[in-house]
């Protein structure tokens, strides 16, 4: 570190100079994120509540406040009156604290969880920490978990069972109710990462049941940093019976609590805050909008890729991500990363992987197809 | 969640009501928290990249440099060339951390860590999560680890020693050196937890040695978002060996980067840049100047409580907390709360515990002391 600090006009040169490296979502160059600029009262209430922490919630009542209620609608979305949960970092700290409780719910000595192959890797960061052992069952044609691949996996040690509503890779559903039925009969918890569907799905006309209206699921992980325009870190995790965080309760001395069942410690309050402030400003309707445009180009490009000589759906899109086969997908990747656009790749099936987030706009759609021809 | 959503200005009046529920830094309510408010240019970043994730490096390149250079700098801070590290949420997610990369490079199938009975109830979360069984040594008189206490419970299973810089509940500094001693020689991990005393000790005259100086030392937790002025969540996890990090790290499919060792997935870009900002902006000097302003502040509250008939000064303060005993700690919390002010009572010693961060002034720490004296 400098002795003297610089001038501050000098850092600021350097903090904009760094920020323009970076990609932008409203520019187009972003086809591959699940997150998108926030709604701009997201970002007001962020702004507002930056210096606030619920780690010591004692201290910030109101920020406290503001968290009880957005969990409460989070609830509410996911058809759970009651329950509770909490405003995390992200889907991935959501998904580990849900293995966390199954395991210390569980009485295996030694615990496994069954997921589905099109998991997150975040199962993977859970079951190395807390040392489960993570048995992946392989999916049907559609990328959707195989019931009975899982079942096949299920057994006395069973301690979760994982279910996916929106896969990274593909955004399919998994079959919940039936994973639901496994679970039931085996005695195991049965987690929902919705931590990219939970703000879709629920908008969707015809789109099959995921959440807590299926009896068997015990919680679910839903981002509203992703499709619920909240900001960074704004995650989501709500469980159906509020006894269940105290399998993860740690004592809290000298603190205005008695006890903490989240993973950080010094929590900012900015997420819950910025959580709120989304969830109360659109209302279901707004996000049903957000919603219907997202699927809107979803529909647009998928009927692109469809009538492509050179370009495959790999499968029907139920949310809006677009898995797009083609010859080497990676040297596409490449390719259009060299024209300034970021896609990525999925492994299962190895694809492009496009997410139409709302940042995507039409033109960047066509403009997208254009050159995916181009270089394919 | 309701239908429509609410008129902005509507939800903007419940924000700002939610926040006027809370207590404030500057006006001296809040005297038992280690954060403050931030430096301006750090709240200046954090704006200008709060869109930001490096849970995907590629897409913010720019965003992904500056943290290269905080960690640099931090790493630099704390006496060491080289080693690596990142910027966490905070200092309960470097601990975990900490720990995991130890029980993951111990070959004992029942990994221990041991800890003096001072350490962050984040250790006792890393335990619970890591499944590592936790042993708590017994303090000297003056509150800090002692080292036959340590030894005594260092065995073949033990992955990780720890050390406290800064410690919760009396801000001492335990012997790291000793510590170092035992770890050798029993090929232990140390870590070293300097979430408080990180950006404290390097700036006093005198203070003894915490940080890579010693040999033994693997890693440091240090918070940015405490004394370093940065915003909430920018926590700093620094390792010696840049390896250690593989200990803990998890394959990342269809992002930009091969793998990921972050507790967190999205993990925002805005505690980076707000926490190179802040070091950038402040150097060496400017820290020194808010360490001794704050020095300045614990000592003039020690000197008060030592000539107050009714206080006693549990230990002589290292850092800038001081912990005050009296007749029923507790009793005094809730009657000072009742007037407005927060302070804590911590375990060991039972104790009131007051922080003096940079937002504590003068006629803050005089007008505390007259509440306390009239409710002791």
């Amino acid at each position: 570190m400098r002795k003297r600090g610089l001038d501050p006009d000098q850092v600021r040169k350097h903090l904009h100079e760094a920020r323009e490296r970076d990609l932008s979502y409203e520019n187009g160059d972003i086809m591959s994120s699940m997150c998108t600029t926030p709604h701009p009262l997201a970002e007001e209430a962020h702004r507002l509540f930056l210096e606030t922490y619920l780690g010591d919630p004692g201290l910030f009542p109101g920020t406290s406040q503001l968290e009880d209620k957005a969990v409460e609608k989070l609830a509410n979305l996911l058809n759970l009156e009651g329950g509770d949960g909490y405003i995390t970092t992200g889907g991935t700290e959501s998904n580990i604290q849900a293995l966390h409780i199954a395991r210390n719910l569980s009485n295996s000595d030694e615990p496994s969880a069954v997921v589905p192959e099109s998991a997150h890797f975040s199962f993977d960061k859970a079951a190395d920490m807390l040392q489960i052992d993570l048995k992946k069952a392989e999916l049907d044609d559609d990328y959707r978990a195989d019931p009975s691949a899982i079942e096949n996996l299920v057994d006395g040690d069973t301690a979760a069972i994982v279910g996916v509503a929106g896969t990274t890779e593909t955004g399919q559903i998994d079959p919940i109710r039936e994973l639901g039925e496994i679970a039931e009969e085996n005695d195991a918890y049965l987690h929902v990462d919705a931590a990219f569907g939970g703000f879709v799905l629920p908008f969707l006309t015809g789109a099959p049941r995921f959440d807590f209206s299926i009896d068997a699921v015990d919680s679910v992980t839903l981002d509203p940093h992703k499709m619920g325009l909240s900001t960074i870190p704004s995650g989501g995790l709500i469980v159906r019976d509020p006894d269940a965080l105290n399998a993860i309760r740690t004592d809290t001395p000298y603190l205005t609590s008695e006890d903490q069942y989240t993973l950080t410690g010094t929590r900012t309050g900015a997420g819950a805050a910025s959580t709120y402030a989304a969830l109360e400003t659109l209302g279901r309707n707004g996000y049903r909008e957000n919603a219907e445009i997202c699927m809107e180009r979803t529909k647009q490009l998928a009927r692109r890729v469809e009538n492509s000589r050179n370009l495959e759906l790999t499968v029907e899109p139920v949310t809006n991500l677009v898995s797009i086969g083609l010859d080497d997908p990676g040297k596409a990747a490449e390719k259009l990363d060299e024209k300034g656009g970021k896609v990525s790749v999925s492994r299962l099936p190895e694809a492009l992987r496009v997410v139409l987030m709302p940042h995507v706009h039409q033109e960047t759609v066509e403009r997208f197809v254009e050159e995916l021809e181009e270089v394919a």
